[in-house]
């Protein structure tokens, strides 16, 4: 791979347009809220100040509006999706979560939750497979049970109307959601999970360091429930102090101020175009996609199952060409992603994110269409 | 204080000089580091690529050129200085930790331990005081003793030559070093400590969201063997973790890339100036602003002892002239802190960073002087 990285290097000042699964492209608009940033001192103002609770707010405010996340649920700032699924597994469980497993995320999650001593079951399927919700058997002591909305690594998809029902059959246990691969598209009813998370290197095209979660008054509950009972529920960043800070507008730590008002930007930006637009738009561009590689005589989509298949990240087996068609496709200017783990050397991933435009995936398809 | 706010949103776009103790006013580079880390597609390049791994260790080495550290020690990436307090008592404490408390960030790491379930111990001693090192008690079953080098909310500086002779005092507990507020001017011996923590915001002049921690050899082993143990050292963040992915020059979530990055670039700036000059330059601009308000008629130096004033953070007695002097001083394009907690309304502190040049500290005292 050192040739695919001495391209990259020599065309680091060229115009290049990352297809990679996040970190990704960054939104089109990000350069100019930077130096908007730079010129107003948003890295210099303190995290106590009045500027900043604004700051504060107003991006929570947007993040509820473009995801119509409900009045009573919280919203808070966190440093990773990573961070969230341990916090996740601290502040809502005692003992026993549940994991559905089909890739190299919701795999993370269930070792985090063996590394933080709990009891986690799972159910686990081939990586590129999905899950029969209608035929479930979940302890009813279950005290999490976590989904993954958009398997990063193999570009599963989650149809979330099939795990609606499952909040009737299990209405003792917290829902929560991974969608940090799915965001901003997801179109996610909240009032049937209890513990939703993103972080915004991936669908909202910004520079890494920020993750973000909603919360239901179930979770903080559970969470006051745990502490009070004399569990360890994390220190700097449970939910507790998450909310006896946001009730100030502010963080406990130094937050990175930059990304929660770049965030906010943004979020305005996407909220000017309009979720429905965007979710129509990715639509459109996954379908383009696609169609392309189920009709290629020699390259085929990973995901069998159509209903599966992620609008967000597109994985296609490309086999021994792999390399090849990377390095051909970087010195066009276009960067996508390897396969992840074992299938690095022979699938190759391409985000479809709100920053990528129809332009530019028609654009990529005639540089596979030219390889 | 709405006063000072409008002010503040008014002279956004002018010149504006922040003297707060942090996050503080950007490193003269950075704006320039920023740009080419956008023309370079920084924030979209794989964390998991060759080109993050060589950001990160050459960012490393750098921090330990610095600061002179063993190369046997340890150094990771953190989100802030709260989260290093919080991972310092969760890898290093089965049960008691000890702690000099004499402000409120001192404090703070004493209560993270309470709401880790340790059981800390404390001597306290009033804002704007010291400790006598000479004459302790610290029981012997100690795991590990949290020094503050400089408490940021009070401008009390800690003579580490008095603490070192403790480390024979002491041989089998860990020594905690928070230098949050005197990094990079901190001169620390680290063969004296084991875990010494700082972030990026205040001494280094960059956009908040990424802290470092350096750990001893025996550090890690007793997170180690805390984890052997059954003990809950954390997940995501917690030593072993962090080692096992920086043996690779990698982190275990998506990292603030940019970060770490402008964190490198601006360590690269530093080794040129040279550390030794960096720090004579703090001496002499601290002589200074130490002159002025020792001499001032109405105003005075909070810290009385002389040896404990710190050189990074002065902290000023201003009385009920306090807003109205904040207010004069960002009308002329000076911004300063305001004392902390309880000290609000009646102190002002001064960040003297390496980022503030004599020749700003002289401006900034004759503002103060024609108020």
């Amino acid at each position: 791979m050192n040739d695919f990285y001495a391209i990259l290097d020599t065309m680091q000042k060229q115009s290049v347009v990352f297809f990679t699964p996040g970190p990704a492209q960054l939104y089109p608009t990000v350069k100019k809220h930077i130096q908007t940033a730079l010129e107003t001192n948003i890295c210099s103002i303190s995290h106590r100040s009045k500027q900043f609770e604004e700051i504060f707010s107003s991006t929570i405010a947007n993040i509820k509006k473009l995801f119509n996340i409900p009045k009573n649920y919280h919203v808070f700032f966190l440093s990773s999706g990573t961070e969230a699924m341990a916090l996740t597994i601290l502040n809502c469980v005692d003992t026993e979560s549940f994991h559905f497993v089909n890739g190299s995320f919701s795999k993370r999650f269930f070792k985090i939750a063996e590394a933080l001593r709990k009891e986690p079951k799972k159910i686990e399927v081939d990586f590129g497979k999905g899950f029969d919700f209608t035929n479930l058997n979940i302890p009813q002591s279950t005290e999490v049970i976590c989904f993954t909305h958009n398997e990063t690594s193999t570009g599963v998809f989650t149809l979330l109307k099939e795990v609606y029902p499952l909040r009737k059959q299990y209405p003792d246990a917290l829902f929560a959601l991974d969608i940090v691969s799915s965001a901003p598209y997801a179109d996610v009813d909240f009032s049937k999970f209890d513990c939703v998370f993103f972080s915004v290197q991936k669908g909202f095209g910004l520079p890494a360091g920020l993750g973000v979660i909603a919360l239901s008054p179930r979770t903080m509950q559970k969470a006051i429930d745990l502490y009070e009972k004399g569990g360890n529920i994390g220190s700097y960043h449970n939910f507790p102090i998450l909310l006896h800070y946001a009730q100030k507008n502010q963080t406990h730590e130094t937050p990175p101020v930059l990304e929660i008002y770049l965030l906010g930007k943004v979020l305005e930006d996407m909220l000017d175009t309009g979720i429905k637009t965007i979710r129509e738009e990715t639509d459109a561009k996954a379908k383009l996609l696609y169609d392309f590689f189920e009709n290629h005589p020699r390259w085929s989509v990973f995901v069998k199952e159509k209903k599966l298949r992620s609008p967000t990240v597109i994985t296609i087996n490309t086999g021994s060409e792999t390399a090849k068609i990377k390095l051909y496709l970087a010195e066009k200017g276009y960067i996508v992603g390897g396969g992840y783990g074992e299938h690095k050397e022979t699938q190759i991933r391409i985000a479809n994110f709100p920053t990528h435009t129809m332009e530019q995936m028609k654009e990529l398809l005639k540089a596979f269409e030219n390889f």
